[in-house]
């Protein structure tokens, strides 16, 4: 029998820190074809929300650390205010969304960090996905919006990178159905031209993507996102695209696609 | 056909503010048979983030006035911090939990206040349960945690009275179940005597209510809170009990029960 379509978003701060931009955005999401699922990021809101209270942001390599008060901050910005107000703007659009964390019906089940050079505070790494709860959602016309929060079923909630949130509901729900990951981000595909917003590369494919971190052209914060690209494509995420918002409107328009 | 029998436990500030009650409560909680609800206000924490945050908090009659700022505290406090740390607590002892708005599944329709004396800013009050979806949960043994947040389905969250979200829930889902509403408070029951503890009324019902408030044992909040009592055993609520958090281990334990 062949496997129905289900699309995973994820979308980050370029995203949520503007409104204009996240009402757009989520009129399109509602309009798209379903099954889908929403991944978002918490955007500038969680250090904002530190800076006023007076909990200090420190990022190691892009990443923040999570003491105890930063975790609290995270969980009201995440899963307190940015989800809550996307569920919301969605079900006025007719989209049945629901906001979750991995703690909610144990969705996502992540183990903290452990033997980091650093130590990250409570960051999660995800080690299990409730793949046929979360079908169970989507059999409904439930659509599950995640932010970047998980748990470790023991008690603790866990800050969890987003990018990473998304690949494994696209592994895991690939069980079911053919998936497709969508990465959306500022540009509007990985560019070889740094300078140059229009010079997207269409198609990266494992060989291609060892020359072009030979020839520097992909390197830092895009070499996670990318191997983490080819480990879903591996584990059965049937297409991998990096876009802008833009792209769910349009799927012609301009953008990388990764393949094997 | 019988009805299965559902659950649904209203905590406020004297379980939530108290990690140790709080802990103990979830442990009871969780061993409780199933189908249940629960749903928690938001106890001192959006006072104590609107403190430190310089939002004013202003209260009219017991109830919080709720502008932008403070609606996003509420948001932060109540759908955020008690309430993802609740579920987490939950998975931690084998329960299945989700955290609710109304917002999410579209649970909880809700308009805002007008016509009153006062303007309460963002304040709900519900229109509508989605008893259907919240049924669907409950079947595939996920036990929804509502906090006191609801939605007018056009895009905008609502503050609203946890008493009335587990009201409106019970009376919803008598549809389909034989239901209990409890509410959990400080005391073991409605006193006869408010300097004596021990001094429980057992039972009340709609003719001695009136006489209650006659001799002035009754007043000031606890009206509107048997008004609602009586209000869901009309509209089809089978028991209603009212004690503090010890009741949910011991049925037997001290408390009121409400019946018309």
């Amino acid at each position: 029998m062949e496997k129905k379509k289900l699309t995973v978003i994820k979308i980050g701060g370029n995203v949520i820190d503007n409104q204009k931009v996240l009402t757009q955005f989520l009129q399109d999401f509602s309009k798209l074809e379903t099954p889908k699922i929403l991944v978002h990021g918490g955007g500038k809101a969680a250090t904002r929300l530190a800076g006023k209270l007076g909990v200090e942001s420190i990022m190691i390599e892009g990443r923040r650390v999570t003491n105890e008060e930063m975790l609290d901050v995270a969980i009201m910005t995440y899963a307190g205010l940015c989800n809550k107000k996307i569920v919301a703007q969605l079900q006025s659009s007719q989209t049945s969304a629901i906001g979750l964390t991995g703690a909610d019906g144990n969705s996502i089940v992540s183990k903290r960090r452990e033997n980091s050079t650093y130590d990250y505070g409570y960051v999660g790494d995800i080690i299990e996905i409730n793949s046929e709860w979360i079908k169970f959602l989507l059999d409904t016309d439930t659509i599950p919006v995640f932010c970047a929060i998980t748990h470790d079923k023991k008690g603790q909630l866990l800050n969890t990178n987003a990018d990473s949130i998304a690949q494994s509901l696209a592994v895991g729900l690939s069980a079911f159905y053919e998936t497709t990951l969508l990465y959306c981000f500022e540009k509007k595909g990985v560019l070889q031209d740094i300078e140059d917003e229009n010079s997207i590369i269409e198609t990266i494919n494992y060989s291609s993507y060892q020359q072009l971190k030979k020839d520097n052209i992909i390197h830092s914060g895009m070499i996670p996102k990318l191997d983490n690209c080819f480990e879903a494509l591996k584990q059965g995420v049937t297409n991998i695209i990096i876009s802008n918002p833009e792209i769910i409107n349009n799927f012609n328009h301009s953008h990388t696609c990764i393949t094997l």
